[in-house]
């Protein structure tokens, strides 16, 4: 006798991210709920399950939803507003300015139109960190993305909250409401050493635990973010922040660029997550993170897009084409940093950085959220390696379909969530709104 | 009384690449045989102009073709093969066991699908070498694009000739049937140093002259070509070729990676064009070209994709990214090699690299060889810079329609002047033969 399920994927090839890394031919992936029942050749699912409702998905490729391991989505609306500048001129005279007028309502529009082009290039999860955060879970639960988010936190006023006791309650607020949200799971999220206190960063540590969520900050981004941390504290970014018990295996910390061979080994002992960036740290300047010796030492390393603001887009096939890419010429090592590898960083690499474990890989049991891509796009033909041309071929536009929790959200070039037509109008007055700032 | 054109394109957003570098909203374009008549405001040439075919693109951001200034566009039918490998094992073991059952219809076959690559990815123009260059200029007449191209020379057999002078007959044929056609012009292609001997590259050098075209040749790609041409003709290879004539204003070189002060001085003084790869370079790890040198000394640069063999498109979008991020990282400067100055390389820089002035610029008198973005892509939203979103925000995929010489070859989506899904037939039977040769 059959067992039922909700629904089965019909796959052409079929890339699991199961602990055997199978790649399958003519596959099929039983769900339930927002759950995975079974992943087999085609014919087994037939032959074990029946459903009422078949995604004949046999021209596709078929692969775990992408996690974008650290971003701004909301930052959409600043995505090209100022380029080819230097880090702080380009804060200061340009995203600060704008920023300080930001609303809830710019923060959610600006966060959907992320999850838009987050769905339609395959990214099934975000973590997220940003201001007015309250704002993008409302977003992101509204597009049917999954994610982990948190308010930023600095040691000064921030749109959502006057002081740092205010951010703390907001910190808790924001924790409480989703603590049982199917897709939604809150960390605390203190900015960065720069823009916080040791008090606020222990006390973050501490609320993190007491909370038993994650913790996600920037950290080690820049070569001078490390001066000023010597300066300031008279100690290097990351061994400060393990002095003040911020770095624990539920911690993520983004960048992680500037970092010493002692730092990789604190890094290693603490059991923390690397949410590596690597198209902002080019275009920033801000240097190469050293992800194959992070990988060799056995540190969990995701990919993340960080902002559109500095991206400009929040796309991870890009990602992780330029990630291979990055790493390839660092250690002037073509085989570096191979396909396979940035795969997983990009899926369960990834799930573990964003607070979603239970994600990243097709078997049975984990999440089912997946994506599709047309196989007939040019530029996947012909297919000889699934991996290879997952990292080295598409672009994130031959996505058809996007999956979350058992929901297409995305559906043949179709958001089936929200009004698109309708999100753009309210992006173009956005846009003039921004100008208004600029100009004024 | 008005003038009449054949069409007029109307755009939302018109990227002219003109001297001043204009970038004009609600624009149009008229367009005369395959040259560009006028380009102004559309209520301008609305009023000048009368047509019985207009283009509404008014959604659409419209620009120049983009240039692929050195591409073997044949190779994708070895996409994705093999990868991650030193570059000497790569061909050994994977490249060169296929490459030496080459057929022309293989060639034929894999030109096309490059060329529906690249259609709908927005290049319209390719300088382009590979073994049986005949089958390639067929595939690229059919799709359309403009080229120009060559036979790759080896000093040993090739598939297309059994010896040099059987070779160099080859050449003039081609040379021959080219001379006076609309969309393709042809060029004298020795590979490289290390596949030639001196009397060959002199002979090449004289009979480009001879002939009055372009001469393309693969030189200073890698610190192990430098060390094979000290070796075997006691001379780095920049300094070589100029001793036997090949460098001088008809020239372009690809790739320039590993080049000294002295040898960029080389480069400026005789006048080449450079064709720069930056995915390519990244993948295999041959280094980073020196880009922002070479730009201040004078010397034009071109971008190309290299084969997708080693790339693995041929996606100019995704080149021009990768261009402007290699170098912020390289320089440690993100001021480095702006959007405008990628854009710049992409279209007038490689147009000159490609044999082909008279286009990369939308002006009265330039070939009417553009393309349009759709506007409405998440990515593309919000607009403030057309040039921030086409160098760093656009994949490509955004592309709607391309038209080389007035004619569509790509619109709405679909290839104007083949059949597609029966492309896609033909390539599946060439993987087959592929993967027959491999495992047998």
């Amino acid at each position: 006798m059959k067992q039922h399920c909700d629904r089965i994927i019909r796959a052409g090839v079929l890339v699991t991210q199961d602990e055997q890394r199978r790649v399958l031919g003519d596959a099929a992936v039983a769900v339930t709920g927002d759950t995975i029942a079974a992943v087999d050749h085609a014919d087994v699912i037939v032959a074990e399950w029946s459903t009422d409702a078949v995604s004949d998905l046999s021209g596709m490729l078929v692969m775990p939803g992408l996690v974008n391991a650290h971003t701004h989505v909301a930052m959409t609306f600043l995505r090209g507003l100022a380029d080819d500048l230097p880090l702080m001129q380009w804060l200061t005279e340009h995203i600060f300015p704008v920023e300080k007028h930001l609303s809830a309502e710019i923060v959610e529009v600006s966060a959907l139109l992320g999850c838009a082009e987050m769905a339609a290039t395959g990214t099934t999860t975000l973590c997220d960190m940003y201001l007015i955060e309250d704002a993008t879970f409302k977003a992101v639960d509204r597009a049917g993305l999954r994610m982990q988010g948190g308010e930023g936190l600095f040691a000064f006023p921030s749109p959502a909250y006057a002081c740092i006791e205010d951010a703390f309650e907001l910190v808790r607020r924001q924790h409480d409401r989703y603590s049982s949200h199917s897709r939604i799971r809150h960390a605390v999220m203190p900015h960065a050493v720069y823009t916080s206190n040791p008090e606020m960063l222990a006390r973050c540590a501490a609320l993190a635990g007491e909370l038993g969520c994650g913790l996600h900050i920037h950290l080690a981004e820049t070569a001078a973010e490390t001066a000023q941390c010597l300066a300031s504290f008279g100690k290097r970014p990351i061994p400060y922040c393990r002095d003040l018990g911020v770095l624990s295996p539920r911690t993520t910390v983004a960048h992680a660029v500037d970092v010493t061979d002692d730092e990789l080994e604190i890094l290693r002992e603490s059991g923390i997550c690397v949410a590596h960036n690597p198209v902002s740290n080019m275009k920033l300047a801000s240097g190469a993170a050293r992800v194959p010796e992070m990988l060799a030492a056995g540190i969990c390393v995701g990919i993340g897009t960080d902002g559109a603001a500095s991206n400009n887009g929040l796309n991870m096939f890009t990602e992780m084409k330029t990630c291979a890419l990055l790493h390839k010429l660092r250690y002037a090592d073509p085989t570096c940093v191979p396909a396979a590898t940035v795969l997983d960083m990009a899926t369960t690499g990834g799930a573990k950085c964003a607070g979603w474990p239970e994600t990243g890989a097709l078997v049975p049991g984990a999440k089912a959220d997946l994506i599709a891509l047309d196989l007939s796009a040019p530029n996947l033909q012909p297919l000889y390696s699934a991996v290879s041309h997952i990292v080295y071929a598409a672009t994130g536009h031959e996505v058809t379909h996007t999956m979350v929790g058992g929901e297409f959200v995305y559906e043949n070039g179709r958001h089936t969530r929200f009004d698109y037509p309708a999100l753009l109008r309210e992006v173009a007055s956005i846009r003039r709104w921004v100008q208004k700032k600029i100009t004024g």
